[in-house]
């Protein structure tokens, strides 16, 4: 299953969690696991509470890590000057498993899931939904 | 499968190896993937030697990416203060999928499963541990 | 399944993506889920694109983090002076779930799978790839 979604890029932080559980009651597994992916190098998913001061306080620390501006390698040498984009994905990686029981992604009351998209220009991503039953559904 | 465990809060740093191990012996599964996670969005889940050095050094590297300060948006926003716990989260991640051989996880000798809890205050915290065979299993 | 790599330490980044596509197609599962992991408390695998700019990108915003230094509890306690090996190890982590379509890992155009060595000498290691069918296979 896969579903698409339009950016703005410059770490937009998108909410995706009703699209991904949605997938997984299409699957009607009722235990198991789910793999959310995007095949895609500058762009990560992870959980976090999706309220607009944290969702702040994440691009505030990615800044300290990977900031946005244009003393990389990937810049000199290309002129291509999402450097930050990438460094980040691989930090962040776009992949992540989330168990399934009784048919639904189990997360806490405040865990988003959310796709983040470090490139630096609007994008339109296919985010991949896998899900995998376990031994004892 | 689940387990419960109490945590001090502040970046307590819980080896879970044998609680998991156990739970991956018990599902009888030989050769799979096991998907340990925490449905929380102020917690993580890595690996690590669990040697008290290397403890205090982790928790310095997130202290320079997300320090534990009161200098959030979350915090401003809602005078919820555990802005730091919640990006800590979103980077770290409260999943891991590690392989199963032999009926065993398969980890390095000195590479121990950890749950890290990053909120302010003491928790009692659910660990998931869903076990998945393997197509030659 | 498993195969081997030599590597130079000291953050050597290897691109492992044909070694593990490889192992898929030996496995035929058409439709599913791969793990690729490493038994170490020293390494991290994710992806990134594999170009010797970003590479070098990448470095440094780890050096941000976890510096190559001696500054670290593990070497005043141990004289083990790769605490920043161990550090970084656990922030990236040497697992990674990656989906598989029509018997080929799911990759944008420039995501390469890589394997980084942060050990302070150069390492054997061991890369394991497990793959489990999703339930539409």
């Amino acid at each position: 299953m896969r579903f698409s979604i339009k950016t703005n890029g410059f770490n937009d932080i998108i909410d995706i969690t009703d699209r991904v559980s949605k997938a997984v009651k299409e699957s009607k597994v009722k235990d198991g696991i789910c793999l959310i992916s995007c095949p895609g190098s500058t762009c990560g998913i992870t959980t976090i509470e999706y309220e607009s001061g944290l969702i702040e306080d994440l691009k505030k620390a990615l800044e300290i890590v990977a900031p946005m501006n244009e003393n990389y390698e990937h810049c000199k040498k290309w002129g291509d000057c999402n450097g930050f984009s990438h460094v980040r994905s691989a930090l962040l990686k776009p992949f992540l498993a989330v168990p399934i029981e009784d048919g639904e992604l189990v997360l806490g009351a405040w865990q988003n899931l959310v796709f983040l998209d470090f490139d630096n220009r609007p994008r339109n991503r296919e985010i991949i939904v896998k899900v995998i039953k376990s031994s004892s559904d």
